[in-house]
């Protein structure tokens, strides 16, 4: 149980902050073995651009990944060409992906406990002709599940989204019985898997205002979520709700819950970032493997200049680890 | 201008909280003259359950209210009877109607400078069989005005609402230029008029994740929002969007802006009740009186406990006071 962690960390975007975050990590010591997934020679100009003064050293799969300050592990990506910080470079979104199929595969084949990532920019991407919606849809496809799910997080709350980036006026029908199982069943497993929560303690959000008030602002809490509730209550989740969105995110209720289910997009996540900005980060459940990442884009306007927070990506990275600590226990556990 | 405010504090729902909740305020000395606009025998026998010190005068019209401590003005209102606190009676529903209408033509008449609502029961008063969906629809019918703006607002944060008790899926539809029009300039007129902000700075959410993300998760930003936000910039109010939601209520933009404008309750109101739970106030723009509401319900299981809590209150009339002083001195600077 003392083998250290090892995340790979994709540097994302090449063109924008990413690059420069994985290096400013660098600079100082760290508990967990961090192996940039990159191409070296973007990292190796990023930090002379910015008088960063780190070493570089390629890592392959079963070496121990440097955790002095100013060392880096680099895991190589061919690929990436013509890099100017701020200006995006659509001949480099293979490389991107490819940093981002590299990262996972080795979770996969267990040379990594988990993956963090950089922001990328999906619309150069699209502009190179790939299809390309996200990195949560990129990495289920990939690991080949049916339903993940998008969970935000700081230090004292976690959100979880039934629905994420749908038109508003799509989102009631998007809430059947069927997602709303397989969210809430995830998010359970998940919780448990990856954050060593026995039991963990679930807040329902309703869909409508006052979670419906009895079916005078909207019918679905009485017609899809009670009942859906009730069956996955029913499998031993510990729910509580619906609950009105506004009366959820007080202390009398989130003192004693583990986590927020959020029905969509704008239900949640304002009071997460109002909470934790800076300090937030998007974790992806329902995959088989560990996955965490920033909260912001990637910036084009302050790449290149080191004035780039790298705030979220500790938060992203430390996350990480605890989730693959929490993993390894509960593999440990199921085996023993 | 040394003339003291003097507001109506209607006691709302007799079986719920409203009455102790008027009882307590008066335990302490206050700046602003409170008339408490209730059944002066609801009163008495609520002091007498609570064993409060408290001494009830009968206050009329063109009377200085008594601020000294444990000494309450009350305009009485008759028609309420058989009252047990917890107890909901349907035949105190006209009473507690007649306590609004009679707190709103005072302000009318200029009798007083603004109210203040502690909650009521809709469920009874409707039992009753009288139509009723609540103190800002009433309010806005006896002020004859077409259109009114819910506003929520601690110390540090205002959000108004464009759509406020609306099933979630009907939330688009009412997205209309005509609605965003009419409730943004009422928005911008009243935080001159009743807070006596010169130049009010309104960040407006975007109604879908990440404001549309450039249509690409809804159109209605491009079709509606920024068409109609693009002209009332043309009438000179200050307006700061569509921004996405979930970066809005971040320092970045709150640090330099004096409300926010969001799409529907739960996009705008987690993160203020969030912020400022127990402290929240009610505010009803749009009509030509100052009128200011707690945040919470009755509470009819700490009716007659003396447990409740009076911050909501206190809140409601430290906002009042400000508004009333502000909605003065405007007058004043169009009349000299």
């Amino acid at each position: 149980m003392t083998t250290p962690v090892i995340l790979a960390l994709t540097a994302g975007e090449p063109a924008g902050i990413g690059p420069e975050l994985c290096l400013q990590l660098a600079l100082e010591p760290r508990q967990a073995g961090i192996v940039v997934v990159a191409c070296k020679t973007l990292l190796a100009d990023r930090a002379r651009q910015l008088g960063l003064a780190v070493e570089l050293h390629d890592w392959h799969p079963g070496q121990t990944p440097d955790t002095r300050a100013g060392h880096v592990s680099v895991r190589h990506v061919e690929g990436c060409e013509s890099i100017v910080a701020g200006r995006l470079h659509a001949g480099n979104s293979q490389y991107v992906l490819d940093t981002l199929t590299t990262a996972a595969r080795g979770c996969l084949d267990g040379n990594f406990d988990g993956m963090v990532t950089a922001p990328v920019h999906k619309g150069v991407i699209n502009e190179a002709g790939i299809a390309f919606s996200g990195h949560t849809e990129f990495l289920q496809e990939l690991c080949g599940v049916e339903r993940v799910v998008m969970m935000l997080a700081t230090e004292e709350l976690r959100v979880a989204l039934v629905t994420t980036h749908l038109p508003l006026k799509d989102v009631s029908a998007a809430i059947t019985p069927e997602r709303l199982t397989q969210v809430t069943r995830i998010l359970n497993a998940d919780l448990k898997t990856f954050f060593g929560i026995d039991q963990p303690r679930i807040l329902v959000a309703g869909l409508n205002p006052h979670a419906g008030e009895s079916g005078h602002l909207g019918r679905e809490e009485i017609d899809v979520i009670e009942p859906t509730l009730d069956k996955l209550r029913a499998e031993g989740i510990k729910l509580t709700g619906p609950l009105p969105a506004d009366t959820l995110f007080t202390p009398h209720w989130l003192d004693n819950a583990d986590a927020v289910l959020a029905m969509y997009h704008d239900q949640g996540l304002p009071v997460l970032k109002f909470q934790g900005f800076g300090r937030a980060v998007n974790i992806t459940l329902g995959l088989p493997i560990v996955r965490t990442s920033v909260d912001h884009g990637t910036a084009l306007d302050l790449a290149g200049t080191g004035k780039a927070d790298a705030g979220s990506l500790h938060t992203a990275i430390r996350v990480g680890e605890h989730m693959a600590r929490c993993r390894r226990a509960a593999i440990a556990g199921e085996s023993s």
